[in-house]
Formats: C-alpha cells, sequence, structure tokens
C-alpha cells in the first residue's frame, strides 16, 4: 500500500470514532455525545480559551492532541471517567488500541501520532497540560447545562472531581475558578454532585 | 457578561451543532454524520493530508477554519450540496447566522472568527483552498465507503460532482487524484453516481 492510501485507510478507520457514545449527554439533554464531536468540541474551545493557560503553548500541537486523543477508544472502548474498575485495565487496552490504529498510517506519521498521545497522557508538557483542562472542562460544561444529569445518574461523588481535576488550578486558575463557581459548587447545593468532602 | 462569560456561553452555544445532521452517512452505513462529527474529521485529515497541498499553508488557521466552517448552520440549517433551491439562498441565510452567533464571541474574537469563516467561504486564501479540498474529500470518502448510497439516494450527476470540485486538481493533484479514481469513478462505474457527461 502507497502513502497515501495508508493514510486515506487511517482517515476511514477513525470514522468509528462516531459510534462511540459517552456518559456525558449533548446539550439538547435527549443523546450521549460521542467521541468525535467531543474531540471537536474540546479541540475548538482549546483555541478560544488559550490565553487561559498559565504557560505559553502551541496551540496547533494541543488541538491535534485532543482530536487524535480518543481514537483508541475505537478499540478500547469508552472508560467513564469515574468508574473505578474499567480505570484499572484502562492504560493497557488503550496502548494495544493506539498500536493497532495509528500503525494504520505511514512510519512517520504513525510514530508521531502515537508520540503526541503518550504526551497527552503522561500530562507533562504544557500542550498536553491545556489539552487535559478542556477534555474536563468540555464535559463538566455540558453536566452542568444539562442540570447536573450525568451527575446524578452516575452518583458522582465531589471528591472524584476535585481529584481529576487536581492540576486544573494550576494549569488555567481563571478557568478552575469558573468551573468551579458556574458549574460544580452550583450542582453540589442542588444535590446533583454528592458532598463527600465535609465529614 | 464578562470576556470569559461570553466565550464559554459561546462554546455552550455551539454544542447545537452536533444536532444538525447532514445528508452523508456515516461508515456504519446506518446514521447520517452530524455537523459536529463532520468538523472534526476534516480538521483531523487536514493534519494528516497537509503534504499534499498545491502551496504552503498555516495548518493552524485551515484547521480552525474547519473547527468553524458549519457553525452558522445552527441557525440555517444544513444546505445539501446539490440542493439548487436551498443553495439559492444559502448564502444570506448563513451570514446571518455568522452575525448572530459569532457576536456571543467577545468583540476581537467575534471579529476573528466572522473573518475566518467569511476567507473559507471565500476560497482565496492557501488555507481557505486547502480547507475547501478537505470539506470534500471527507464525504466523498464517507459516500464511496457506504457503497455509493447518499449519492445514489439523491440522484446526484458527475458533472455536479465535477463542478463542486473545479479547483480541487489545481489545489491538490494527488488528492484529486485519489479522489477521483478510488471514490467517484468506480461508483460511476456502479451506477451510484449518474454520469451525464457523455452527451
Amino acid at each position: 500500500m502507497n502513502r497515501l492510501e495508508q493514510q486515506m485507510q487511517f482517515a476511514l478507520e477513525v470514522d468509528k470514532e462516531k459510534m462511540i457514545y459517552r456518559q456525558t449527554y449533548r446539550s439538547d439533554n435527549e443523546t450521549f455525545e460521542n467521541d468525535a464531536e467531543h474531540a471537536w468540541h474540546a479541540a475548538l474551545m482549546t483555541i478560544l480559551l488559550s490565553e487561559y493557560a498559565s504557560e505559553p503553548f502551541d496551540v496547533l500541537k494541543a488541538v491535534t492532541m485532543l482530536l487524535i486523543h480518543d481514537i483508541v477508544e475505537i478499540d478500547a472502548g469508552d472508560t467513564y471517567a469515574y468508574d473505578e474498575a474499567g480505570i484499572a485495565t484502562q492504560a493497557e487496552r488503550e496502548r494495544k488500541a493506539a498500536d493497532r490504529i495509528f500503525n494504520i498510517l505511514p512510519e512517520d506519521q504513525a510514530q508521531k501520532m502515537l508520540d503526541l498521545w503518550l504526551e497527552f497522557e503522561a500530562k507533562e508538557t504544557p500542550e498536553a497540560r491545556f489539552a487535559k483542562v478542556m477534555d474536563n472542562i468540555q464535559p463538566i460544561m455540558l453536566n452542568a447545562a444539562t442540570d447536573g444529569r450525568a451527575w446524578k445518574e452516575h452518583e458522582v461523588k465531589l471528591s472524584k472531581i476535585l481529584n481529576r481535576n487536581k492540576t486544573t488550578p494550576e494549569n488555567s486558575p481563571a478557568l478552575w475558578d469558573y468551573m468551579l463557581n458556574n458549574f460544580i459548587l452550583p450542582n453540589v447545593e442542588k444535590g446533583r454532585i454528592e458532598d463527600d468532602t465535609k465529614v
């Protein structure tokens, strides 16, 4: 297969991301969002909100990370953010998926995309740190817009959200402040998120 | 409303793009693709296929164009590529939509996004030219992958596809060659696309 054939085969393979559903309701409060929609939304938000990052970063690199970050779920499935059993095996399942799917691409691009995905997962560069903020804020925004329904249905506890966003305050103080006060705390007050932090 | 509130309001408003369905079947051949999925797919393909552009271009700019290019359809709806009655009023409907939706953003970003959308529509810069190739090749790839079903259902004629891709051969000779020989001509042969060019 020549280079362009490999690239087009990959482009078609990733279409399957549109059939991987997440546990976040779209703003119509009727249907679950899928991975492709989530990636589009988080990538666009990166462009619009880049000014709130704590450190300079390469916007195209962060956008690319977000456009590809869930491709592994084509094989590994969506692991809900607060599903502890799923999370225990997630890394291994996703690594195997990355090896299969990115290697549909020509070798140089496969390596580049795999490296970018690993960099995103490791959260140790400015691009990965801001991309992770976007990966977190986007579903939190939608959960708040749908009256906290997904949180309530999954009985999500405040400590879990805070733990998942441990580094968000330092990566983007303004966005963390906004998320906390506009999305998270009002849903704690309404009982959509269970407050397990006040013992 | 402060700057960040305006940005977050826009981020939530554009979620509606996920409920705007196109006339392209997803690769599962069961459901129509929506605008958000299409934008994600075309943006990702831009990053993977940029080497085939006839001229150097700013990848982040082209990706941003594709991420926002269908936002106007939240108000104006999807106009099918070969719907002539719809196309007659499309420009006016979409311009009105752009004025409403982009202006949810702070003034500087609203202007920037509106300018970018107009630049995409005008097809006169390297970024807009390559983004348009992606906007065309992505649904053609999916139509071919679903055995030409959407073309057949809409009785699409070859002359219309060629006309829509008038500038594709000069903007990306390699991609046009690939599209023509792998996606379009095989579907002409199978009768999924009606050949009206041989009179």
